[in-house]
């Protein structure tokens, strides 16, 4: 039997599009002992989560609850639990996580209808209608900020379309939720999932998710209770139209989440302390005031990194304000960077996934990782590791610019 | 905006068949700050994990990682990752968690072959051998320990007659792993799978599992890789074999958990560095001594019961030594004596599912809670609320005779 030693965190700035850093009291809260899952105490935690998560998530939909598993958790979830065999679904996508969807949507058996467009543009509103005209499909799925490519899709538009043509929106906000505006209710989003790991600033592991009526009575028509709960003598629906995922049946979930709290799985009880927690803390901070803060540091951000010489990758019209691509210049091994950033510095950004590997740095502002500190320490590593790399920068240049950003502006909702 | 109050965690003893209490130091090392997915502070960790995994599980197989989600996440990604549409799948059952297989068998598309028993007791051995030589099928799952039930399994003959007629046994050992044996090399189980909330002693939300070549080799022949982590131009294989899940797939997942490190979801790092300690701790106490331990506290407890003048449910010769079941005496309204252990003692026991919600009590010992001061207070405060409930039990006897097992056995190999 070998033993190991004890777990040792080295200290680091994350500034990747996730997981990012936590905020201490997230994890002291999390260090609370365990309740049982039917304990009133935890239960009542469970009740105040959901009116936390509504308020974050824009929306008075009565569901509104993380499921336990990480943010595609929960988009699976949402997915597989609203679309059957043979459905039409029409996915435009503009990075990796649309191509998430689009597997994933194939797998619960969808007739996917895929919108491409390229890395690093999103689409006219005006084209997505189009086609929805055109397919006229069950269900439309579409990522709102995609931090493969750092671009963040217009909803307002599409979500009106949709509802007019009674088109069910879902819509992947992992990215954006807590970060920038996300509004569930006025963009007539009818499911949303985002993740714990981003913005929300609370460690991976939960996907807390969103849905209203016209989701629920899909639900509603594909329930079923689970073999075991009920005596043996009656009988099981077994309906034609059973989700595919027992795990992932959101129709169940929405039981263990109301007051007949029938039990479906153990809630991951630290996690949803964490959860709690987070969110009390963006709501403390308010959801405007935070939104702010993402603005003006994302803006010392990208000054930095323009003031060095170096370039944005994108449209820039369309840039996910938490998530900054930069374009890493001829002839540098991105990698070779990232890791002296990391050694040397203790801190983190990210490369990119498929077509964009090699091509572009991305660099987070997001939750508690997204402050002035940071910014300005990432831009001085960053300049240095470059210097090191035989990189032409304006030397000193990206932290002064930054620098004047945080002096001239006064956060300002 | 409403503003909530900081999360405030009542003292609670725990004695159900988990959520089960976690030793302070799993707590403390959840607490330490986030590192990077990527970054080779955590894929190290990730590493050493899978080592740990691999004693605890007490198998030589390469393939040691957990799932990131609660028990029946695992569960689900073992059987859909190998059922295909139309597979023979035999699951004898006894008991809910055997319905939970069946249920989830169903839904991946298995013809499915039931075997029951009355609840409260297990199977022949040979007449599962019996069964598997008619059906022939691909699959035998089963459960080892039913909570549901308080009943375990005999696996041995049951392995060997499955590797014999190459039928893949998969097991769910959720309820004993780290609190009774189980074997898996020496039983011939193909797949097993368990959780982090009962015997292991980490919170809930994360299902460890294991498998072997056997198994591997059909996730192998199944697997795609992920759109938008290659290159547009590749062509997808699609594979008419597809596993139905995504978050689930544990053909994806091992790519993940291997040095390729290809993306899949965001490693749920706080719970891993839980999971990492819990099994720090089980492999510093030994498993040889943990098994002892609770057998020791069962005996105790079930001492205790007897002596009291309640009687226990079920076969006593199977009884899952980390959960006893007591039989509610008549009249007696079993939640309301539940609710007044909880309200006024702060401990919490169980009841049950089904046919058997109403008819008994379960009491875990599980894990940290499996411990003598908890043994004693229980059947101290168990003693006091049945008075209160007027029920006849000889007064003073049960702690009495916990106390004199405790008192005349030291814990032995």
């Amino acid at each position: 039997m070998q033993l190991v030693n004890r777990l040792q965190v080295p200290a680091r700035t994350i500034m990747t599009p996730g997981p990012v850093e936590v905020d201490p009291r997230v994890l002291q809260t999390m260090s609370s002992s365990i309740l049982g899952q039917f304990d009133p105490s935890f239960t009542s935690l469970m009740n105040e989560t959901m009116n936390q998560l509504r308020q974050v998530l824009q929306t008075k939909n009565h569901w509104a609850y993380p499921v336990d598993g990480t943010s595609r958790a929960g988009i699976e979830a949402m997915l597989c639990s609203v679309i059957e065999e043979e459905d039409k679904v029409l996915i435009p996508s503009f990075g990796r996580f649309g191509g998430l969807l689009t597997e994933i949507a194939e797998r619960c058996g969808a007739e996917v209808y895929l919108m491409s467009c390229e890395w690093g543009s999103v689409f006219d509103p005006e084209d997505v209608i189009k086609e929805l005209k055109k397919v006229q499909p069950k269900v439309l799925a579409m990522v709102h900020g995609d931090t493969s490519t750092g671009r963040m899709q217009p909803l307002q538009e599409i979500g009106y379309a949709c509802r007019e043509l009674d088109v069910l929106l879902i819509v992947d906000a992992v990215a954006t939720v807590a970060g920038t505006e996300v509004k569930t209710d006025d963009w007539k989003i009818d499911g949303l999932i985002t993740g714990t790991q981003k913005c929300l600033s609370v460690p991976a592991g939960m996907a807390p998710l969103t849905y209203n009526n016209r989701i629920e009575k899909i639900l509603l028509e594909r329930k079923s209770i689970e073999k075991g709960l009920i005596s043996p003598s009656l009988t099981l629906s077994g309906s034609e139209r059973r989700i595919r995922s027992n795990y992932l049946d959101l129709s169940q979930l929405q039981d263990y989440w109301s007051p007949a709290r029938l039990n479906h799985h153990t809630e991951a009880t630290t996690m949803l302390y964490g959860l709690y927690e987070g969110l009390r803390i963006i709501l403390e901070e308010g959801l405007e005031v935070r939104y702010a803060r993402h603005r003006l540091n994302e803006r010392a951000l990208v000054a930095g990194i323009e003031a060095m010489g170096l370039s944005l990758f994108g449209d820039h019209q369309f840039k996910l304000p938490t998530v900054t691509c930069v374009n890493i210049p001829d002839g540098v091994d991105g990698d070779s960077v990232r890791m002296m950033l990391l050694d040397e510095f203790g801190i983190e950004i990210a490369s990119s996934f498929g077509p964009l590997h090699g091509k572009i740095w991305r660099i987070g502002t997001m939750g508690y990782s997204c402050q002035q500190r940071n910014v300005l320490l990432t831009l001085a590593a960053l300049e240095a590791v470059l210097l090191r790399h035989k990189v032409k920068v304006n030397t000193g240049e990206g932290v002064q610019a930054a620098l004047d950003i945080y002096q001239n502006t006064s956060v300002t909702v």
